[in-house]
């Protein structure tokens, strides 16, 4: 009986948000997790590695232990420990301890430790930032109607790119930078977006004048996937104002952060 | 009388994707397309090319004569070989052989293969990508619909950037790598495109002011064609919910993936 | 009287495109445009120019006196000399054609003969493209109406561009090639417009550091001239569906290219 | 007495821009702000620098003790004088003067003149372009409306950019040029926001590979701060047509620069 209480008030400040003891819990656990990718980033820095070799070992160390107790804990507390594995912040805290370890084997996989960033994604749960969960749903249900445009503008890109590496690579040759086709297709991509790093240049005339093409092409097409979101996010847009409407006088239209009714004054329900 | 058969049950499988022998021949044709590009990729790169040579010299003539065969066969079978022949498909058939005959007087034809991608478009036909086919010409139609704002745009870029050219060509001249007007209009349609790839740059303060007001404009007007396309992609959007009816209630406004009348629930049509 | 005659058929062939004599002047007119500005083109082309320096000189020399006699011609045949030499295509017609006497004295002044190319718009007259000039006027009407936020939103960046500029001056330092404030200007508007060259880049950690804010900060606000564009394309666009009515049902919403009205079937009126 | 009219006058000239010379003294104070920072800009060349030492070093004292006086005149007329001094303005008039005290200590304080940029925001105040902040206001607006999902936006890049810039040093690794974590993400921004200076360049074929994806990815998140903006301006400026009704008819819909209603051709009301 005892240990069932334990469990469910472990449950409570692990899982929880209500309590303050929950609260605390989380905001804690977003700052080490902060603090731990802090120190894998700067881990990475030649001079400040060598200076604080050891201190930097122990952190790391000191999180990994912290925060794999805690995956215990919460397998331990869950109410259905399987499920809580197999969902996705069972997976990222999972895959956010594992680097460590593995580490022991290949040492550059320490750096995947960087996996922990996507466990901050509790942010959103514990500050009730459920007005911006709903705009990143808004932003996600636009991108998710326009999937299957992206889609055929997607390939239509990879057949373009391909086509006009493979001629850039006849016509510049391994001489000018282009050793290969694929070469020539990664030259292609880093032009079609706008990029243009510099590391490899057409030098022919005929190169020069194609890469003119295939820059004004790329200056074109990038209409078309912002003109995709565009109008479906203003579609999205006013769909929400005509669904967001006052309880007292029924009229819609209201700005997504309106408190009152801009028609009678009645205070409004917040959309969640 | 056999003949005749034969020819039928042919264009059965090779033109059609009805029966299974269809779509099984029409997915293996895709494959073989994909190995086939993907074997010239791959030996454009200089240290895989010497290893197997033998092997990838094999494989593309291998591809070569099946596809070869697939096209006498193709013109056998069909009801109206000329009509064939004539079509989109049988160009693109044709188109995607030559290359390798081409390349026994002309080495470097050989990349030319990579044609062959434009064959893959087939793979609408075969999976049913209707839908897909439905969005492409959205795309396509928003575009046509834009031509003449687009050519009307394309051509003030194109005497735009004669003129930044030619007068950065006098300003910095053949010192500072502006060696001619041609070559100036080539860096001028870098700059203006955002690409950027700093091969050439201005050095005098004259030449930086102007690359200065280039950049800003290009800047100012990459909006043009995004706006062009976004606005007639929201007339396109906006017109395809409007005709997509429920059968049952008549309303309109459904998505267009949407699969049961959102007011009465009937079940809807699908848009082709 | 005759000679008054001789000045008014001058006149319709000259300024006209009504008559057959008119249309095949202005066409002749604008292939000896594109002609000549192709010439000084390829004329800066070193090694082209050296060897056929004597034929580039003649041809140079044959259209500028051809185009100054033509301007003499239409001065003489116009009915208001002073007027169309005051209007657009008559500066446009002066200036064209001084650059190639300026450069006895100022040889780099020859290049300017690419003026020339404005003279090409009247393409726009002859061949009766009064759908693209529609097309166009609606362009330039989006960017008219938004002329007023245009100018704050430039304003914006010339003010945000001299803050980074000074900074990155402090910050990095002649040592690292921001060599003055003028020259990171210069910087910050290479980067801001993410044309980056890369002929200067920051070297150090605080450097690079508001780089990245300078280049997330340019990338956000790439969208402000864009959506104004577009935001005011969409209504022109609009407007110009709503006031596109058919004769006959006087129902609106037609496409700018229909031939019939799409209720009633009756043939619509072409909008100019 | 008489010192309270002197305080009153001082005011109506200083603050005021009423009175003529409330107006000049106004216009006189932006022309003295430009000169002193294009003298700042120009002090920062060398070349110019070092011939004109002496010049420079006086006007720039003239200008700081000149808005040194103004300062203090304006603490001392100014009704209340602590509230002015907390303001925005008065916060800014301070910052613009202290940089040149600050320079007797630390020489590099010098440019942070530049500051005095924002004191030319005045010139809204004094050429009653109203029209103009009420433009830049809506502008502000959408971005204000638009501020969770540019949030959400930001977050998303971070986060993306922090796991690609690592991918890239664990791929590459510092021969290559990706020396730490941080200068890494660094490249990635560079990669993201399609700037793309070069200064670090893939080399291997993987890092190629995750480049070109990320190159994609940007290109098409591109489409996300353009689509928010753009939809909520076009909201905007719906609505501005939509309020802005004309008083003897009531009709709406007018462009915001109407002079007169298009409907019943009464005088509008600007806009405020």
């Amino acid at each position: 009986m005892s240990q069932q209480r334990l469990r469910q008030q472990l449950n409570e400040i692990i899982f929880g948000t209500e309590t303050p003891a929950g609260r605390g819990f989380d905001i804690a656990l977003i700052y080490a997790i902060l603090i731990s990718v802090f120190i894998v980033i700067i881990d990475s820095v030649e001079h400040i590695s060598s200076e604080f070799k050891g201190l930097l070992f122990f952190c790391e160390w000191l999180f990994t232990i912290l925060f794999s107790i805690e995956y215990a804990v919460r397998l331990y507390c869950s109410q259905h420990p399987f499920r809580y594995a197999r969902s996705f912040y069972g997976i990222v805290d999972l895959l956010s301890i594992l680097p460590s370890y593995i580490a022991f084997f290949l040492p550059q996989a320490q750096f995947f430790i960087i996996i922990r960033l996507f466990r901050v994604l509790r942010i959103f749960r514990v500050l009730k930032l459920f007005r911006y969960l709903g705009e990143a749903n808004m932003l996600m249900r636009s991108i998710l109607l326009a999937r299957r445009k992206i889609f055929v503008f997607l390939m239509s890109v990879v057949v373009l790119v391909s086509i006009f590496g493979s001629l850039m690579y006849v016509i510049e040759g391994p001489e000018h930078g282009f050793t290969s086709i694929p070469t020539s297709i990664y030259w292609a991509i880093v032009t079609i977006t706008t990029v243009g790093y510099g590391d490899i240049t057409p030098q022919t005339v005929l190169g020069q004048s194609l890469a003119s093409i295939i820059m004004v092409t790329g200056y074109a097409i990038i209409a078309v996937p912002t003109g995709i979101i565009t109008a479906e996010l203003a579609v999205e847009i006013g769909r929400d104002k005509g669904e967001h409407a006052c309880r007292n006088c029924k009229k819609t239209g209201h700005d997504s952060d309106a408190v009152h009714c801009k028609y009678c004054g009645a205070k409004m329900e917040i959309p969640v």
